[in-house]
């Protein structure tokens, strides 16, 4: 069976790292068939319009997507994005890489981010001139799942489920309970710890922790103080994953310092493929794609962002020579 | 002129380190006038409150509050308390000590965080038997009352603006508005970090920051991040600022593992009361506290959670020596 794959590069270095993965998924000759999509600044100024339906549709209908980045509009792309794949929980894996300066080379974590709801749910309202209000909204049947997900995952292990709740007694209550119960259901061990405490934690002891199942924004912030423990977003990979559907992406945005240079490092698009690849049931070819990854952080060229001096193209072409 | 100092322990440690913070502001012979309140976990077991309303009345009757810590109840004591003293602004500074160990030693950074609305608004529903909604409030008042504050603080200096706008565009975009609006008024440089990138960056370089404005729950949890960047809670003071009135706490909880041996470290709560003497206009003082602590870090005895033997007597000791 042939998979579609859309493909949508977006803004900046979006349009240097995707090619680069699609290159590599493309050498282990697995027939998937590729479709671009546009999306971004640039199709903004174009069309009025950062997303347009028929990229949205293409993601909606195609097995998986490849994102790579947008600009200002990243939240016009990203947030509709993973609405178009059903996507109902993020997966950030923060890892240190040996070899890779990191403040907390002992990092090894996985974020398991509520990815519908909480304050991403989009109901705002200017309720004077002097008065905003954001409706927070938090769901059993979405932390349920999210739970169940995260049971699945963990794979006999436990995880810290982390979380607000002692401000947010009863949104953050609800997440905690709904996640817990499922929990207790499987089987499956969890230690709460609140948000703030989490966030002190993790950089005095990274190795505390494993698997972290939270609300979309804790999600977003602690996934990202984790990228700062393992130094910095290029190594990042995410997914988005649906019931029939999913999206991947890298953590990082445009780097437009950087962009059109030929220089961007592409590896955590490539480790976002490999997560594409295992989403796929493709799990033998997704290890292979990571343990390339590895070799090439540990012995092979580098781009300027880990001290080297390699291109965008020298990268890619190490990691399809491992494979 | 005399000033009434209301003291709250609270539980555990806070039993501990807020006589020890008492007796170095005795030391100082200013005259000030100390009077007890209750508040905590085994007040509430005791009388079924947490905060008992004369406690409320004396915190908000004094001059000033020192408060150590609460157990379970600490958000049913510390968010009302915060709210008797009508205080606008939470001070977090985050500096690392020479001399004791830090993932960051180079981090020195002031959090001032809006301390009244967000998430804090304390306005839950459930909807239904699936569904509970918080509401976020953000007004321009609150926004803007912090703000001159800000300006007011960084004497000159410019500081960060962080907020997450480009999801949470009315309320958080309110915030930001209002806050670079009044900055520019006062000709003060702000720049905006969203709190994800924040998040890390602060990890990558700390330098890069100095302080930092942003909402309520923003500065919750950044603030305890760059406690983990600075080697832990036990020595961040904090301040929360009214426009009459104030309380001064340590940021960190009550520390049940060593409670009641006598071994806690006092100095964030005797940097705390150099907080509360600064607020008072004993700015003299202030600095005098300040520096002994400095002293004491580098030369004198250090509590066990800095690698020392020393106990709690002899640390505010030796600090009282210095002054
Ligand atoms: C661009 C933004 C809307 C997005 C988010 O907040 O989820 C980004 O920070 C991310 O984490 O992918
Ligand atoms: C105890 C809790 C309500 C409180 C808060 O969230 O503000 C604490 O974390 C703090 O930062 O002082």
């Amino acid at each position: 069976m042939s998979h579609q794959i859309a493909v949508i590069e977006g803004d900046g270095i979006g349009q240097e790292v995707i090619p680069a993965a699609v290159e590599v998924l493309e050498s282990l000759d697995l027939g998937l068939e590729f479709v671009a999509g546009d999306a971004g600044d640039a199709v903004e100024a174009e069309t009025g319009e950062a997303l347009p339906q028929e990229t949205y549709d293409l993601a909606a209908e195609s097995d998986a997507t490849l994102f790579g980045a947008a600009g200002e509009t990243a939240a016009d792309v990203i947030l509709p994005l993973r609405e178009a794949v059903d996507s109902f929980v993020n997966i950030r894996p923060a890892r240190a890489y040996p070899g890779v300066d990191a403040v907390r080379p002992e990092t090894d974590l996985v974020f398991l981010r509520e990815n519908t709801e909480g304050v991403y749910s989009g109901h705002e309202d200017d309720l004077s001139d002097d008065m905003s209000t954001l409706t927070r909204v938090v769901t059993t049947a979405a932390s349920e799942k999210l739970a169940e997900f995260a049971c699945e995952y963990v794979d006999g292990e436990g995880f810290s489920v982390v979380h607000k709740a002692n401000v947010m007694r009863k949104t953050d209550g609800r997440f905690r309970d709904a996640v817990v119960r499922v929990a207790d259901e499987h089987g499956v061990d969890t230690d709460e710890v609140l948000m703030d405490a989490f966030a002190t934690r993790v950089c005095l002891d990274p190795t505390q922790f494993d698997t972290i199942v939270c609300p979309n924004l804790a999600g977003d912030v602690l996934s990202d103080l984790a990228a700062g423990l393992v130094g910095g977003l290029g190594l990042l990979p995410s997914a988005n994953i649906g019931d029939d559907n999913a999206l991947f992406e890298p953590v990082h945005g445009t780097a437009p310092d950087i962009a059109g240079e030929g220089v961007a490092n592409p590896l955590a698009t490539v480790l976002s493929a490999a997560m594409l690849l295992d989403h796929l049931s493709y799990s033998e070819e997704s290890e292979r794609v990571e343990t390339a990854v590895e070799t090439v952080l540990a012995e092979g060229p580098r781009t300027a962002d880990l001290g080297g001096d390699a291109n965008t193209e020298a990268v890619t072409q190490a990691v399809i020579n491992e494979l």
